[in-house]
């Protein structure tokens, strides 16, 4: 089959359309109309077959993660999505799982509104790369290197249930019934927190996504900002599906160390507070005061009930390159 | 070593600074402006070791194509380059390899005043997968499908030089002298038409890059547009590399059928000739017209000196995916 011929087939039809993109896929580019008073926010993940999923997981997971990862990394900006291009790097053509993939892909893009507007079909190993870009009004942007000691410290949702999902399926621990469905679907089917990102704009002063775990995340915020962080663990929110699932010690330290759960960790001044609550409770999304930062650049200071904690040393949170 | 020592090591030092980049690498997302009264052109080409270049191929030239595929994709829009994102896959870390690699790519991003904006580092096979973004006034943008039967066909630079160069790195031609080092570069070091295609905004019908092959990307903007062109073989552009290292026919087999030459192939009306030329002569680039368009849809004769002419069926153009 000719690369043009598949791109074609699988692709042309159907997805989300929008009104500012004046040519999509099928030329040499894509072209697009920012609207007035806007910036451009762009980001690119790629996902790797064995790396960054399991080479068995289902074709509608794959694009499904493959567009929340970025979508993850716009809303932790405070960005708006509005358009995606997807290169697909493929060993075969193998129609049902292109057509899988497919409808995971504009499934996840109707849901934000979000068009695919080109990109790439290869020959090679599975892989995809995504570049997502949005909108942002000039100076809102949700950096990584503006919080302030004094801040407080949130995470949206709940933490470590798509490690704890991903161990599921590889067989390393043991859960049933709802627990086992719910976390093996945090890990395959991740949601972007986009209505959460766009409405901390001029209320948290920093943010940043979970993609490598709360702890390197954070650490990330941390190094940037010039601060340190008191996190309190039993503040941690944790899912039903992690607690009937692990114990307690366990839960904390997929908590703090795995990723791959796109939530948003933000810090918000204590002027910012009220205003956190007001705007955050039009989103439908649950956000958790879990720690303050400090002057120690760089530090985390774990407490469990206001004492110190130590994190089990089988639970390293740096991923190795 | 860790993925974020990687991309800080390598990446964040040097590289063309732009003032339209608010923030750049090193957030979740790069944020841009885009000036007052231009849209946006977006393009993604992924390249694969082994697939898209050979695996022994020097750093420097796989960067450079990487980023010069891309920005010949904005060319044959017509748009003028910005920035870039750059997702790297690598099977491990080679210092020599990746300070070639980023200076090769700074090479580049320095001369068109493009500046890498963000990016991905994965752990993976050798692969590479760039968006460029540029900047076209709305309406401007040269098409694939905008051709009309009478319009004259023409080619920038010379043709099938890649293919060569390629075909002697692999042992299949023999060359030597400055032929050989010209067709080799010709390969590893392509030149984006940059400047050609802005010049041709509201002169071309059509245009494409030639990265398949003149006869593929042709038949493109054939299908497309619903034309036929004729092609008259005896006007190709050759170069003096070419002539000097293979027969007549192959020449012309070369320049029908090898891709990678990243020269743009553009369609002009009659009325159109004469502001051709003054728009291409202040860009130094020369165009050569080799046929006309029909309204034969999706036919392309071959003409050699008014009789028609048969590609040896051994030069098939089109790429298997």
């Amino acid at each position: 089959m000719k690369e043009f011929d598949l791109i074609g087939r699988y692709f042309h039809s159907g997805g989300h359309q929008r009104k500012d993109v004046i040519v999509g896929i099928g030329d040499d580019c894509a072209v697009t109309q920012i609207p007035e008073n806007q910036q451009l926010a762009v980001t690119t993940d790629t996902l790797i077959g064995g790396v960054h999923f399991l080479m068995d997981a289902p074709a509608k997971s794959v694009a499904y993660k493959a567009v929340a990862v970025n979508l993850s990394d716009l809303a932790a900006m405070g960005a708006e999505p509005a358009w995606i291009s997807l290169s697909l790097s493929l060993p075969e053509v193998e129609s049902a799982w292109l057509e899988d993939f497919v409808s995971g892909l504009y499934e996840l893009t109707r849901f934000y509104s979000v068009q695919l507007i080109g990109g790439d079909t290869v020959r090679g190993p599975l892989a995809m790369t995504i570049t997502a870009q949005g909108f942002i009004p000039p100076g809102t942007q949700l950096r990584r290197d503006q919080a302030k000691p004094g801040d407080w410290v949130y995470v949206t949702g709940s933490l470590g249930d798509a490690g704890a999902g991903l161990d599921i399926l590889k067989g390393e621990i043991d859960a049933s019934g709802e627990a086992r469905e719910f976390l093996i679907k945090r890990h395959l089917y991740p949601t972007p927190r986009v209505a959460a990102g766009t409405s901390l704009r001029r209320i948290a002063n920093a943010c940043i996504d979970v993609s490598d775990g709360l702890l390197a995340d954070l650490s990330h915020i941390l190094t940037t900002s010039k601060c340190g962080a008191t996190i309190h663990v039993d503040r941690l929110p944790l899912s039903r599906g992690m607690k009937e699932t692990v114990t307690d010690e366990q839960a904390i330290a997929y908590a703090l160390s795995a990723g791959d759960d796109y939530e948003l960790i933000f810090t918000v001044s204590e002027e910012q507070k009220g205003n956190l609550e007001t705007s955050l409770s039009s989103t439908n999304v649950k956000a958790t005061c879990i720690g303050q930062l400090t002057g120690n650049t760089g530090q985390i200071d774990l407490k469990h009930n206001d004492q110190r904690y130590h994190l089990p040393e089988q639970f390293g949170f740096e991923h190795q390159f």
